[in-house]
């Protein structure tokens, strides 16, 4: 059976997408990525969907039950690398990623995910100013 | 015809090899990778080999190309997420991963990119001393 690898890269972690999800993967995906999420106290997770040239409804709710899987565990979860015909192809399907962020590559991922976790941190009232006094 | 996605991350592109490559997806790797290093004017390669349960004297050789072609582009190659009976078998078939430098995960594989570029610039003999001048 295959098992899409998941990449560890500071606070975030990284799957990328290739091979055809069968339901079996699909759901070791899920458990892995839970695991790992517990294990390392990630805060994020970013799914690349570079390599798929199709997204159905299939992958669709797998995608939206990753990101639900993530919340409740204290995780964002952002996808990645969608190409332009899957969009057009998801749009037209009328499937609608329910609950999931998308940004157009990695990097823009890691900022959207670091961007909220500090949106976060500011909600919770943390005062950080500094003031700094000229002595002369 | 499949074809292995390259993520940019920062200064590093990364690719995680999921699929079993032919000729012509290893081939067609090697262009990309080359292509991209070029355009993004990176200075590191991560090859992920975490989902391979065996790497064979072609993997091996496709490996020691994408090294050779990314030294020649001034980009490092470290192969990361090795599995031990990858390693084993490795050894046990007489095959030694010539110009290949490995670490255990991505980070680590970050980790060795920088450390070595910051060597690079230590012998370039940059001088960085800045001194500030207080007025009164």
């Amino acid at each position: 059976m295959e098992r899409v690898p998941i990449l560890k890269i500071g606070d975030i972690l990284l799957v990328s997408i290739q091979v055809d999800m069968s339901d079996q993967t699909a759901i070791q995906l899920q458990e892995d990525l839970a695991e790992r999420i517990v294990a390392t106290g990630c805060h994020g997770v970013i799914i690349d969907i570079t390599a798929l040239d199709i997204v159905d409804s299939f992958v669709g709710r797998m995608l939206s039950t990753i990101a639900s899987i993530s919340k409740v565990l204290d995780a964002e979860t952002v996808v990645v690398g969608m190409r332009p015909a899957v969009a057009i192809t998801l749009v037209e399907l009328g499937l609608s990623l329910n609950g999931i962020r998308t940004a157009l590559n990695v990097e823009r991922g890691m900022e959207l995910i670091a961007a909220s976790r500090s949106d976060e941190w500011d909600e919770m009232d943390v005062d950080e100013d500094h003031e700094t006094t000229a002595t002369s």
